[in-house]
């Protein structure tokens, strides 16, 4: 059964790969799942219809038969399961690349998520020059740590599995911010990722969707 | 095998049960796993010994024979899939159980987590009470969501799982914020999860540790 996901018909991020549809994208490709996609419009993400499906009226979902899910992590996570390639096979290192799952959405983005409010939604607000510098430690506080764990290895523990897939999704965020080229082992470590063939072509397929779209006016860019 | 966690050797809560070995000492009692808790101090916490555990410096972690693991999420589902009690059977409950879990951590704790940055590292800051009012929406924004998709029911899916288990103790951090309060039926789900045998039982292990410890200095309280 092919599922079907939802991305933004619109993307804020203007097709960089950064909305969390590529995530989903990215894991089911790297299993060779074929998928359709679904596209939402800002205004409808927030009506009863989507709201049913992601109480938080985000994209991305995930329908299959009977099945709806959301949640970018638990949705890979669906697919890591159901799939060989994503999860290695022996119980211990299978339960390493979870934790390494929960700890990309759980331990390093909150405080990149903190930093994605600080310029988007209080960029204009006259504490934004004084308190950013602060942010930025929190982050780089979990980078230096990661930076650390990661040492000289290519993945987190032994092969890759969705807990690379999370962490370099994750750390995919702070490109533009120039701090990820403050450590050399998590920037290749990310390009590793951006490397696979299975995240080209994710890529690729959202890029192609806001090419697709005139890029009219983006709203609600901000709350996305 | 009786597993053996990691929990504050004072926790920077005074025992109210915010530290995240609540969690996971919680998920133990639901399932009648017996367990030993080592306690770490701040200093230790920091050191290689227990950064090879656990490269965040955080608490808990969990060690069962050859398998170490971190990240409370990650700790809670391990315990759920290897024992009964915290996930349906049922392939597609279990999924949307699971769904809960990532949700919790991902999308309900970020901005509690930036909230309480707000108020334990910036609250001498002079932006601080201009501030706060916006990092409060922000929790509210997730809590209208959560609070409509919970609507009259006990538990998020179902019967109670991990998922309930993980947003109910992400939601405990709001208790003092007051926030919570707000909304009648998620302050009943939480209090749902409090009543649990299972949950008093976690809640008295961790504030007895508390209550053994002279309470000298807590310092580092505000980086934990």
């Amino acid at each position: 059964m092919i599922p079907t996901i939802t991305a933004f018909e619109q993307s804020p991020d203007r097709g960089m790969g950064l909305a969390r549809d590529t995530r989903v994208r990215w894991a089911l490709e790297e299993v060779g799942q074929s998928y359709e996609v679904r596209l939402v419009s800002f205004r409808a993400m927030k009506e009863p219809a989507h709201l049913a499906l992601h109480p938080f009226g985000q994209i991305p979902t995930y329908e299959e038969g009977d099945l709806a899910l959301f949640e970018t992590g638990a949705i890979v996570f669906h697919i890591a399961e159901r799939h060989a390639g994503l999860l290695p096979d022996d119980a211990n290192a299978r339960a390493r690349a979870i934790t390494w799952m929960f700890a990309a959405v759980n331990t390093v983005e909150p405080p990149i998520l903190e930093l994605g409010n600080a310029k988007l939604l209080e960029g204009d607000r006259p504490w934004n020059r004084e308190r950013l510098p602060l942010v930025e430690e929190r982050v780089r506080n979990r980078l230096n740590q990661l930076s650390a764990r990661l040492g000289n290895a290519d993945w987190l523990d032994g092969t890759f599995s969705a807990g690379d897939l999370m962490m370099v999704s994750v750390l995919l965020r702070l490109k533009s911010s120039g701090i990820l080229g403050e450590y050399p082992n998590l920037s290749a470590y990310v390009a590793r990722g951006e490397a696979r063939p299975a995240y080209r072509r994710a890529f690729d397929a959202q890029l192609a969707v806001f090419k697709s779209k005139p890029p009219g006016r983006l709203e609600g860019a901000a709350n996305n």
